[in-house]
């Protein structure tokens, strides 16, 4: 590539209002189950900013819908589950994920790659323990207490449920590499609020089958949460190409602690968006400044896209990143 | 003191029945004016568990209420502000805190020593930063946006705010300390949303200047924030004489982090007291080995104690801390 690659987590959907346009009289999860929809959200960011990724239209927890587990996404609040899961039976009558299950996505994928071209299409994932969250709180949760409260005291419950989602999400990224995508992104969006020694514990292992399932296939594999600057090393153990960091730390201190032979992404703070243009630029070059020298790396936010940013910054982040690093 | 002190940050309110009774009918602010019930709400938790240490029952934004800020405490919210303070004006508007603002704080907290004995009561504060967010933000906010965007757009209403806000809590905490508080905690509960370089150069003189005005009243200062794991040697530098680590690193690690001639104050993770009996039990002795051989550790959790936690496993929480620590 002709300078550092850029694409923003959720770049797809609430910030752009040609999505807030497209979107009107539909739920988000209707959306993710139309195949030119998706796709058409999906190229949206790519045609308005020329990011250098497409990243699939979707959500987390669409592979959880779509084998049976009951569930909405609510509007403001995030996916919610008629019913916590956290006893051994809800766990068991939790099923696997066939193709079959989600042919919407493998028919999106197709148009889209076709749409694409050359640009790459970023397919993902929630990974387990992010899904599990949502599973045990039954809905978005800020401290997580029934999910460690499982994990703290009852191993066998916690890695059955921790195997059944890492068997969905193995499943569900497959899917989309078969269809076309050209990298996958783990999304440990939470996993942030356990200790290195709870990862490794509870965590790890599952995630680690996740990515190794995918070696075959080649692809880039993205591994990211946020607040893990302590998890960082062993998310690169569990089987990343690429690390994801959070704006908590520079990227040259991150890279430090993962080392040599991965990748790093990120990481402006997504509230640089909301300041002035000038601090807006100091801050991009800083964040290239610290990911200078590191090959690889895939300039991106340390979070996703915040819904009242502005496009206009995004756009200007993009060409700012692009004419730097022209080379 | 014949075994390690352990007292939990929101030990007094929320998660205890009888404080819940106490509050009928009164609202929050209410209940931070009136000496009596503050007394009594403070003494609850040291009554019921026996807990080495008071902390005042208050709110981190009463003093700017007292001083004239237009803000509210809405249950199930949080802290509201009439109108977020963004502009130059604003911040000037802002003024300063005296004794006779707070009569109330020097009424409630000469009834406390006399009632504690022994017991030392904790003193506190809001630390600049957070005070910020809620003053920018309007009320709370997960990604702060509008304060760092502030932050890196205008330095100078930033610094201009920052002093202000110091200005307050140093003179909110001298009131608590001659009225009789024997320690004070300075909390920055939302600062580890900030990269280190950010805190060092946004926020850590300002924290640093409240902590220096403390240092001739010889009490203990304790400086704490969640999600802080990079920023511990710089609040140790700050001038904290203990430093509160959350649940994210280990207290063997964080020790290694802000090295020698400073006290840890942690970590049990508030979501712990969810658990079965023997995982409550096991996570709070891995915390005491953790601290094994670190001179004056404090016992505390990593967060402040979560509305829905059964008190009859924090004072389980407390005999065990007690018994296994008694030389």
């Amino acid at each position: 590539m002709p300078h550092t690659p850029v694409w923003f987590m959720r770049q797809a959907g609430r910030s752009l209002p040609e999505y807030r346009k497209v979107r009107e009289g539909t739920t988000m999860l209707e959306a993710c189950t139309r195949p030119e929809l998706v796709a058409e959200i999906t190229l949206q960011p790519v045609r308005r900013y020329g990011v250098d990724a497409a990243i699939f239209f979707s959500d987390i927890v669409l592979p959880l819908k779509a084998i049976g587990v009951d569930l909405d996404i609510v509007p403001g609040v995030g996916p919610v589950m008629a019913e916590p899961v956290r006893r051994r039976e809800q766990v068991d009558a939790i099923g696997v994920l066939t193709p079959d299950d989600v042919g919407y996505i493998t028919e999106a994928i197709g148009l889209l790659t076709a749409e694409l071209g050359g640009t790459p299409l970023i397919g993902f994932a929630g990974a387990p323990f992010t899904l599990a969250s949502y599973l045990v709180e039954g809905g978005p949760s800020k401290n997580h207490e029934h999910t460690k409260a499982l994990m703290y005291s009852d191993e066998h419950v916690w890695h059955a449920l921790m195997s059944t989602l890492a068997d969905i999400s193995a499943a569900y990224l497959r899917v989309q590499v078969d269809a076309g995508a050209s990298a996958v992104q783990l999304f440990d969006s939470w996993v942030g609020a356990l200790s290195a020694s709870d990862y490794q514990r509870y965590v790890m292992p599952h995630s680690q089958r996740i990515l190794a399932s995918l070696a075959e296939t080649g692809v880039p594999r993205i591994h990211f949460g946020v607040n893990t600057g302590e998890l960082l090393p062993l998310m690169r153990d569990a089987g990343a190409d690429v690390v994801g960091v959070d704006y908590r730390l520079s990227l040259s201190d991150a890279a430090t602690r993962v080392g040599d032979g991965v990748a790093l992404q990120g990481n402006l703070d997504p509230a640089v968006i909301f300041s002035s243009p000038d601090a807006v630029r100091t801050r991009v070059d800083a964040v290239l400044d610290s990911a200078s020298g590191l090959p690889g790396h895939v300039f991106n936010l340390g979070h996703g896209v915040l819904p009242t940013s502005d496009p206009e910054v995004l756009a200007a982040v993009v060409r700012q990143v692009h004419e730097r690093t022209q080379h």
